[in-house]
């Protein structure tokens, strides 16, 4: 990952500077909470994700980090609002804004940076950058609707899960990557490889995710399995609840159902995970997305940042926490 | 307001149908809590003023609708987001979206309402009406930010108040008038003079709102004085307030920035300021803003369009409840 650590020391402050000068136009009341959630760190990897595709298109010059930024800010406004709805307690380690600032400053925050970020794309005077940062905005609502609909329910089909996290997750990353390539003006053909390439990275992202949500604890420094005791049926968790036997599922889905899996019992369900291969079964599917995204890129102009973006989809798959 | 009803009566179905079909292209969970809200009344007003701006200016098509209610939905995903941030229980004298349907649904639906409403502006192709949008929501949440940042505030100036209403209110009205005269194709003079008919009107409608909340319960039939239970310092709380005693204005202040007055107090309070006329000073402020409302109306085109917006400032002026 020699490539993509070197590209990322670069374009990391451009990145965080055009973040903090976003962050300043916003009211001082919610500055803190947007604070809280960009200090808190996160990768950065959708602006990342729109200066990279740029780049490779040809865009040369730096107006490009004010829109990469309004990604970020997306990102930010869907967590901020999500961790009011899960009443989660933690977010990258960090005290859950809500916690600190109470939930009505922190919905309001959410607020601020979406219609902020809506209105610094508007400026670029693009029909095409509004509609893909719209869609980005509907699509991630939707999929994050769907996922609430679909909590602590057993029955939820594979299809629905990849509805959800083709919404939540591999949207805004096809939309970081489409925004970029069509900030460059690629045509048509390079627009649709990038969004491509954004969407197979995204769907590959989450189920590692999912897969990583039952890693040991011991390794990740985070409980083990907060998606079982949340209701959440991951590919891995799927796995598990079919190799059951009858009379065991019987009492998986109730616990399931009712959200009374404790702490313990979501450990021991991550060791039994780990120990059938189920969230490496995850990691083997989200290989088939990173290829999809690898022939997707190839259809793209041969460069330095097609490499960096090549290299990216090993870390997607390799990395540990 | 012969004109107006007439008009109301003769948009009100194409608006409806409009809103009817962006409703159904949200997430079926999501659907009912917007259906509550639509269905709770309102009086269309926003895209009314969107449809009327466009015909004043010469559009004569009919996807303006579909354009207008971009601007109600808007509204509604604002009101949602409100309420639960109030804890109100009730809205247009029905039960509050989040007392039935929980605060989750509620906060998702107000999401997909304005990542919807974004998304339909966005098909439209034309920058000008994004940034309209976004400036509407930017703007909307700003003074939604300021106002809660205000609250129990006994030293809040007229200037923030102004500040808070032209953010809250008077922003989406303003944007409705502007977006109708975008559409329309109007030059730079046309589009000016609607974004200050509107943003009058809005000033003006929030200052007869804030007067009416100190209204004789038994004319509206609601209870008098919200806005000082919530501690909103709305300009005939203000004069109230300038008018009081030093040993009584001690008093207020504390229970003002503690929140300890009763429904009685409220009652109380409302009684003496309709007494002294602080709630009739409202009302002439929002004259003021009225007849600057009708001096832009006199630089777009003479026609019937013309005759319902200047009855509007007669309706705005002139409401009960």
């Amino acid at each position: 990952m020699i490539l993509l650590k070197a590209r990322l020391g670069m374009e990391l402050p451009p990145i965080n500077k055009a973040l903090d000068n976003a962050v300043k136009a916003l009211h001082p009341s919610v500055q803190p909470v947007a604070r809280h959630i960009f200090d808190a760190g996160g990768k950065r990897l959708r602006p990342l994700l729109v200066v990279l595709m740029a780049r490779l298109l040809g865009c040369t010059d730096n107006r490009v980090y004010e829109l990469a930024v309004c990604m970020e800010m997306l990102h930010a406004a869907t967590l901020l609002h999500d961790d009011v709805l899960d009443n989660a307690d933690s977010r990258r380690g960090h005290p859950a804004a809500h916690t600190l600032f109470g939930v009505t400053p922190t919905i309001l925050a959410g607020d601020a940076l979406l219609a902020t970020a809506n209105g610094l794309v508007a400026r670029f005077d693009d029909p095409a950058l509004c509609r893909c940062f719209s869609a980005a905005t509907s699509q991630t609502a939707a999929g994050e609707i769907l996922e609430i609909a679909s909590q602590h329910q057993v029955n939820v089909t594979a299809e629905t899960y990849d509805a959800i996290i083709r919404g939540k997750t591999a949207w805004l990353i096809r939309a970081s990557c489409e925004m970029g390539a069509l900030y460059a003006g690629g045509n048509v053909m390079q627009v649709a490889a990038a969004a491509d390439y954004g969407e197979n990275v995204g769907m590959a992202f989450q189920l590692v995710d999912d897969a990583l949500d039952f890693a040991d604890s011991a390794v990740t420094g985070k409980p083990s399995g907060g998606d079982v005791r949340e209701g959440k049926l991951t590919p891995p968790l799927r796995l598990y609840r079919q190799h059951l036997s009858p009379a065991e599922r019987t009492s998986f889905d109730t616990a399931f159902a009712k959200g009374l899996f404790s702490e313990e019992d979501a450990s021991r369900i991550g060791e039994a995970i780990r120990r059938q291969g189920f969230d490496a079964k995850a990691r083997d599917e989200a290989q088939d997305y990173l290829d999809r995204a690898l022939m997707a890129l190839d259809r793209l102009p041969q460069c330095r940042e097609q490499d960096v973006l090549r290299e990216m989809t090993n870390y997607v798959r390799d990395r540990k926490k």
